[in-house]
């Protein structure tokens, strides 16, 4: 992606070092930070510095690999075994952070060089990914298409291209023209902080949306085509995502829109036999009653939203049944959502 | 409604002088404004110190009773005129807000304290109509039911008790321990504010979530019921609700639950022949990009919250088909969203 004329990917790796954009300035602040041990690259994550499933599971195989560096000789499988486990712990449901902890650490056990090797193919295939998804996903778009997403699903929700967005920026780069609505996406406002700004940046078509306008919008026959990202998806097709997705996915179904996941194989998880298996990440109750961004000034400040004494809960994914999804975007081909389709393009992978 | 242990009401009439508790400061603050002229009463209406359907409706009878109070002998009923236009300018979407202009505007005729006298009747209405629904609405209500609104159509929405929310008040007080579900309600967040704060103060057991968790809770079982309040009520059942409204409808329905719509005749649009028919407010974008409230130190700050530059639009209204509503609760009793009933219903306030 290009940022201020500058090309970026979302993180990259140098030495014992890897760069991250830091997500939680944006859209106020662009500005790359730091880690160079595997402890602060796990809390990256879990401080969402680094988020978006690709993302996640990249900067997860990067902390294995800075883990493989880190370990002392005479405790190395002990001291992998640890940190996998921590880095495993930073987030439960996109499984991109499992099969990237899980294929650094296998590497890691011939040595650390390997284990970087590997964190690096899985940056490159996660950046290859994001590109094929993109031209798999095109022929959905027609010319001056309007477009539904959720939360943020493009560039820097991987290394780059994304999965969600990256058919729309190929068409955009075609001469389609694409529209794109960017719901809000509370409580973390990732589609108006992120997805806006990422558009913003492409010159593409955009307007932000709370996210109770979607159905009225639909009404209106202003949503021609939805296409989200997705955190895990179950073998049977049940797909994990931000919450908010489901309700997109049964307003789309009400008004016949398609309704697209994209997604590359990292994100099938093969010992997931359906939704019901996926663990679903409930996070803090101050990302619904508080916000923060900058005043007129441009000084940060955290407000709260909500009545004081309430109790809140904040479910931060839902699963969406494999029945509510038109298609899911592979790097490799669109799929129909089900068992048959699925194992056909993992079981491959599952062998490599 | 009890506030810190005293009887309020949402707004009251002395003299020539209108109270009104300020809803823009809630939850954070509460304290009472006093208009005593109709143009500030008006600008009240339109900048949402006073809000909700019914609040609205009794607001502006009492504004058109002022500016029938403020009219010089001379002018009176071009004064008259030129007023009600004005108030009935503030809001386009709330059936009420023209319902008790056209009323007031017909008693002034006859003279200043026939106005007055009126808009008391009107508000007075309003109030029983309030109570009268959640009687009516209380046998929807089983024990430990977990019901979800969206909004605040409680009673800061109306004089008292309110709408969607005077059945769940009737249901505590009848010992049937109901828990309600209260959406955030961007861009505004009423349900995160003041409907979470109304259900603190009368000790009902509730949590706010984000408005993109509905669906997720829906799935899960965890909804019972939903009864919302309504702006505006075509003579077909199509109704006129904040934003998200029909996504719930829509949700309601694919998981076979009930859903409700409560609101008094003055609700009603008898010249509203269907939804289409129905004027949308479109509020400014800033409502979308910036939000505000309290920092820790309780200074009140406005961030924002999307990315700068990005387009917003702020539809702050949606229609609901009749055919996704199961019923409608009025004080007089449920009935059918459909013309045959509601014709019924609101012929005799006709000729009233």
């Amino acid at each position: 992606m290009i940022v201020q004329g500058k090309h970026y990917r979302t993180l990259w790796f140098e030495g014992t070092k890897l760069h991250l954009i830091n997500q939680l300035l944006l859209p106020w602040e662009f500005s790359v930070v730091t880690s160079d041990h595997w402890e602060t690259t796990a809390e990256a994550i879990k401080t969402m510095v680094v988020r978006g499933a690709g993302a996640i599971g990249a900067a997860a195989g990067f902390a294995m690999a800075q883990a493989a560096l880190a370990a002392p000789a005479n405790t190395y499988r002990d001291y992998l075994y640890r940190a996998a486990e921590a880095i495993r712990s930073t987030r439960p449901t996109a499984y991109n952070l499992f099969y990237a902890v899980n294929k650094v650490l296998d590497a890691a056990v011939v040595g650390a060089k390997t284990a970087v090797e590997e964190a690096q193919r899985l940056a490159d295939e996660n950046l290859d990914d994001g590109l094929r998804i993109g031209q798999q996903g095109l022929p959905l778009i027609k010319p001056d298409m309007k477009i539904l997403t959720h939360c943020n699903a493009g560039w820097l929700a991987f290394v780059d291209w994304g999965t969600a967005l990256a058919p729309v920026y190929q068409a955009s780069r075609n001469g389609l023209n694409p529209f794109v609505w960017a719901g809000e996406t509370r409580p973390r406002g990732q589609g108006a902080r992120l997805t806006a700004w990422e558009l913003f940046q492409e010159g593409i078509n955009h307007t932000v949306i709370a996210d109770n306008a979607v159905a009225s919008l639909m009404a209106a026959g202003q949503v021609d085509l939805v296409i989200t990202g997705a955190d895990r998806i179950a073998m049977n097709g049940d797909t994990a995502n931000k919450t908010g997705t489901l309700d997109r996915a049964i307003l789309a179904k009400h008004y016949q829109i398609p309704f697209y996941v994209a997604a590359p194989l990292s994100t099938f998880d093969p010992d997931c036999f359906s939704g019901d298996n996926i663990p679903i990440e409930y996070r803090s109750g101050a990302e619904v009653t508080h916000q923060s961004g900058p005043d007129a000034e441009n000084i940060l400040h955290t407000v709260a939203v909500t009545n004081p004494g309430s109790p809140v809960v904040n479910p931060s994914f839902d699963v969406t049944p494999a029945r509510l999804i038109s298609g899911i975007i592979t790097p490799q081909e669109i799929i129909n959502p089900c068992r048959e389709e699925i194992e056909k393009l993992i079981k491959p992978g599952l062998k490599g």
